[in-house]
């Protein structure tokens, strides 16, 4: 074997449950997870992931699954991997974890996602408010390319990433996350906008044993009821890295993650065949189960070297990322608009939040005018390569924010022409509701089979 | 001359004021600014602007002129154009004019632009916390490519763009405009957040006769001050495009535009050369006089079409955009990410404005370790092609926010190295204050000329 | 003004003659043709030019300006320009220059150009022996793109260059071109395939006081006649880079050049709004009139340095280019195939140039499935943007040449469908002979106003 | 599993020899080589190769291997597949079949390959009046990149290709094959040009048993002699694909080949994980084992629609192939140009062979400066993602031809500079001759351990 075939650290067995895995999974962040797998700096190595739900949510035509779905459960990582360096000397605190992307991709057999947007009473979506039900697409894997049954008319190639991946914190910086997110809950800080309370969505999602699994750590012991008390939920992106969803994290970038731990303890997963600037939708990238093929350096000292703390601790940093010459590229887009007021008419202040909610409804309702139901164009946009931007955020009182589509996606013109959509002979597709989309009372609705 | 050859319908004399321009400019939004131009759909046009503050913005070193400018001139429009279509019809209300850019640029012998921020008692900026003094730097352009004396070390090609364009307001829009921009400033709906009112930043820019300049409308008559009193400021993007400083709208690209008065009133103006997404410094982009060579097509009853109107009345809709296979692209970018943990630690609920702060400060502190001051990158990646993104919105409490710098625009290497940025015999530049900041206390600071 | 308007060195007038222009012009290489003007390396300045036959061909639909065109005029040059240093000193013999092209486009007024191939009888094309006779189509700029009517349903963006730029020969450079070039004449050397000599083009275009034009040297003198006589024609490509005709070499490029004589005496001309890889019809890219903005930089010795000459003198060498991060982009192509199989039949021994042809009659045929007429095809894909890669070498028998078009150009889809070109309702263009073609006997050929 | 998991229908063990393989290997085309497997229109599915000599070049220091590598055993394919409708009707001759490569890459526990020049005596390259000895370098792949230990401080990412892919030509093609590849070698065609025969390689690989692997075809049978008799080598791309070597076919592109006999036969092979367009070194690629994920369609009588024959025969067609946009793209590039004059300073007419050695040769001079032996820069030409382009083609009586070279894959500047190349502290890599080299009478030259 060449010396650069990747070493199979973690491997999935897709069929098991998160808990039956081989190398333990875990679904927090603490420093006291042990960890389960080591590599030297410049190792190439592969690790394997579930998907965020570790198998919970199904290929079918049922939203149940996610109407259901306890997010107590995200999102299962593989990991902790301790690093240490040739001499055998673990990345220390302080230190800089440099992570190339070199791979990834879909298991084999598995080649397959979902995209979804949770119940509003089950979590929500960025539009809870416009689309309350919890909806699915399925979406099928043809080597680079993703199509989706329930979603007709578009193909695209996929800009796969791990969605999640960090390092583990320390004992302090966590308990610095511990404290601010509940500050949040019992209201010792700024309430959020009233805009962000119509979504009816969680202010945070504070540690909680429900749902925990915590790797090594022996289930039923104090040090496990200790450690799930304490432990930060998966859900938002921090210091670490973590939760950060950037699309274009894709083969041939570089993580440059913060070190607080001895080993840096190193986790991955939350896997996406594809996601939309914003993943709009919550469950909204195209959410898979997959492997990637990474390399580590540390770089001694390189919190010094290269970041700079702010605020009361010097832990609070964020991770650099470095994108590289393969990314795919389109030519032509097409552009909507939002600025700060929102679908009721009402003015708000440079809120760039609402500003993109408006280029969103917007984008939305121009693809109905093509064919597309609106549910189908809300798992769309926030799985496909589109581009949400922060065009101007300095202009009172309205922020302006950009959506970017790119129009090769279609298997239709998209662009606005003199005679319009309706006109022509062209047998336009009809309007329907998304074929797996769950209210909660009625039958799984009509099929799109017709379209 | 070829059919093609544009014909010049506004020219401007740099070295006239605004109102002593030939076809007289305009600063406000108003359906009854009389049209100076008339040009028919599918003719090729060429309209000039000065620059946004109409040449009260010297080059030189001293940011005197940016400390004491008056805001309420902002911003000097070329326009209103009326379009007709080859049978002498105009557009009409519910129509979509489409203009095709198809050239930009400097004017002959006006090779130079500015980036600013304004001071905290005038207006500031999205950093004014930070950056509370009035900068400016000067740039010179190179044909297609821009470097300035003032942030040494960089050179990129612009991305020209019309920062504003835009039709006419019917009066029932401009209505809605002006109650709805009131609502802020009277309190009558919600507060900004915490974070906002710390800018210190205005809430809103309400109609002022103070500064206005009104094209036609004779100046000193009751009709002038009625219309002073009613018109639009220029400063945020609103229902018919105006200020969207959108950097990508460049050569090749198409606005679709509402028409909401007889004829379309086209206006546009505050020519950039190049900006970063967010334009952070407010008078953030390379803001320069220019030209614009352009092509208008009129799509009868297109906002029914194309466009869908949300809230209580007819008229709130944004303008879609279409961006051509022209763009320069880079293949390599360096990411910075911010989380909605504002720089003190304090925890923001989804808050993407302070995700976005935290991405440029992360961005400013990393880049004072190459050799820049905070004021130079803060202007730096207020003009740069860089790119803001919302990559993810919806994961409680923290919005994550990325800043994509490509790093061919540096003369060195800016990406994390494992031996670090100080190490080795490179000769570091001196981070230097700005040479041209002002502060109101002290001279012009010290001089870059060193570096 | 800013210190970076570009300072006009050579202006023209396109309604004068070129002999009639203020710099005179000129249209051979020389050591001892003077310059007309002196650029400081590093300063920016603007030089204008002539289309290459000087104002020879004209805007209308008829080809008989090509049928009589006299290839001795070719090409008007705009030059020579002396290059000093900042202490007056000249850039030497064994220097490199670069050229940086800062910008480049039409001549206000002027926005238009024409493509062209000659007749078999007056120098022929690439494919002479299938396209005997002149055509011409004019296209029409606006802005950045160009349309023709005489190829309708197609519009791309420029990839404005020059198709022409170089430094002056020194004379013991010139001896060695007009001895090695007479070679072939007078067959010395190798002949050339029999491939060729079927095209019944010219074996090379040797020195001739006919059409020459000399700028400053006095006409009616012995040295003028002395100078016509050794001076060499334009029309290849040679160690003083020359009529390279290289696409890409467009804004933001830079080209370095040998310089041979004190000065460098740098020439431009044979200005392209764009060209396809090969320029097969001779006449073959859109010919127009224009302006550049360039910047000199002289690399002392740089031909030591950088260059390595090889065969029994140091002078044999070539310029290098660099391409920079602004070029058009097209992401879908459509890629012909040939071999070095003549369309005969007939087997050839890796020879690229049949392999080119064959793929480039491929592609026209391919395409008159579409609607185009092969005289329509033959120049379109001489102009527009298309790529013609080696892409096998190495392949007894068989070299392996690759056409690309990007597939954007067109307003209609030309990939390939199940169900065929002419399948499904579409109303199909007619093929139609080329608007402008002209045989020589017949009148201006039907009319495409009907397409 | 999904719908989409590729259904493997050919695997291959690259620790078995070509012979030896599960589903046997061909390296002949040849009507009557059955088919060895089957798959149908719309399916996913899976075919692995192992590399063109099917392992006979192995992952060592010495070139000894390739000095004496049998070009008789080139190249090892798999296949033939057998293509149907879903009615179970094949595809017949006269249809097209497209083929769309949805994925392809490197084997598991394989990734390596290598770039290498044959010696003179055993069939040369491009450039063996140069390089008239064997040379080898070993690359690894690192993921999407490769790295040599041969060709240090370079590394790209992989635009992996099939070097091969085909369809079986009917009886009628493969005697027009024969007979006309045979006229070359016995001369009754015209001889190649002088340049050629300077390059001592063979004219052309006619049919012989010798090296034969024919698959199913039963050895020891009069059979199995007859079709080795008549069947044609691999080794140029012909009227059905074959060994086009087109760099650019990579993840997302389609090939649509003509359908010659009933089932089409399907064959590919010769994966390359990268190329430089022209494969100079002619063992010129990253040569590798590897897997593709494909889709096939069948256009019925696409051949009648699409394509159109030349010459006396109505199979003389090429292939089509859609590139998509998915492609690595590099923003900047160094350009090196070659005019039709050689390195003897001797003229040549129109050569574009000619030409691209000369460009060849000038990149070779020029990288030496920066620390690269010749043998080094000649394999890296060869191999890394550097495109040539016939820039023009009609200018009598030099060609030009261009080699543009991404600067991204170095890791140190290449391009020119005013003070030079050996200026300041840097310290220079040591030109050295290839570490694997091998002369025929000296030991495995120096190593570059050093370096």
């Amino acid at each position: 074997m060449a010396p650069t075939t990747p070493r199979p650290v973690i491997t999935v067995d897709v069929w098991k449950k998160p808990w039956e895995q081989e190398k333990p999974l875990h679904n927090r962040w603490h420093p006291e997870i042990p960890h389960v797998a080591q590599v030297v700096e410049g190792e190439v190595f592969r690790v394997e992931t579930v998907d965020f739900s570790g198998g919970a949510i199904k290929d079918n035509d049922s939203a149940e699954d996610i109407k259901f779905c306890d997010a107590s459960i995200a999102h299962y990582l593989s990991g902790p991997i301790r690093i240490i360096d040739p001499s055998g000397a673990p990345a220390r605190p302080g230190d800089l974890l440099a992570v190339e992307i070199l791979d990834l991709g879909a298991l084999a057999g598995n080649e397959w996602g979902f995209t979804a947007s949770f119940d509003r009473e089950n979590g929500g979506s960025f539009l809870t408010d416009h689309f309350p039900n919890a909806t699915k697409a399925i979406w099928y894997f043809e080597g680079i390319f993703a199509y989706s049954p329930h979603i007709p008319g578009v193909r695209f190639p996929g800009l796969i990433h791990p969605g999640l991946i960090g390092t583990a914190p320390s004992k302090e910086l966590l308990d610095i996350w511990n404290a601010r997110e509940a500050s949040l809950v019992n209201g010792s800080v700024q309430p959020p906008t009233l805009c962000d309370i119509l979504h009816q969505r969680p202010l945070a999602n504070l540690p909680t044993p429900k749902g925990s699994l915590l790797g090594l750590v022996e289930k039923g012991t104090a040090n496990w009821e200790r450690i799930a008390d304490e432990a930060a939920r998966t859900i938002p992106g921090r210091e670490n890295g973590g939760n950060c969803d950037i699309k274009n994290l894709s083969k041939g970038s570089k993580v440059y993650l913060p070190v607080f731990i001895e080993g840096a303890n190193l986790s991955m997963g939350d896997m996406h065949f594809s996601q939309g600037d914003g993943e709009i939708s919550f469950c909204g990238a195209i959410e898979m189960s997959g492997f990637l093929v990474l390399k580590c350096e540390i770089i001694r000292d390189g919190m010094a070297k290269y970041l700079t703390p702010m605020g009361p601790t010097l832990l609070h940093v964020n991770p650099i990322f470095e994108i590289g010459p393969v990314e795919p590229r389109f030519s032509e887009w097409l552009v909507f608009e939002g600025i700060s007021v929102d679908e009721s008419g009402r003015q708000h202040y440079l809120d760039s939040s609402v500003a993109f909610k408006r280029a969103v409804l917007n984008a939305i309702d121009y693809l109905f005018k093509f064919g597309y139901s609106k549910e189908q164009s809300y798992l769309l946009l926030s799985c496909c390569p589109c581009e949400a931007r922060l065009s101007s955020i300095v202009d009172p009182p309205n922020a302006v924010v950009t959506l970017a589509i790119p129009t090769a996606i279609f298997d239709q013109d998209i662009r606005p022409q003199k005679h319009g959509p309706s006109a022509g002979p062209r047998v336009m597709r009809k309007p329907d509701v998304l074929k797996c989309s769950y209210d909660g009372s009625l039958p799984v609705t009509k099929n799109l089979a017709s379209v």
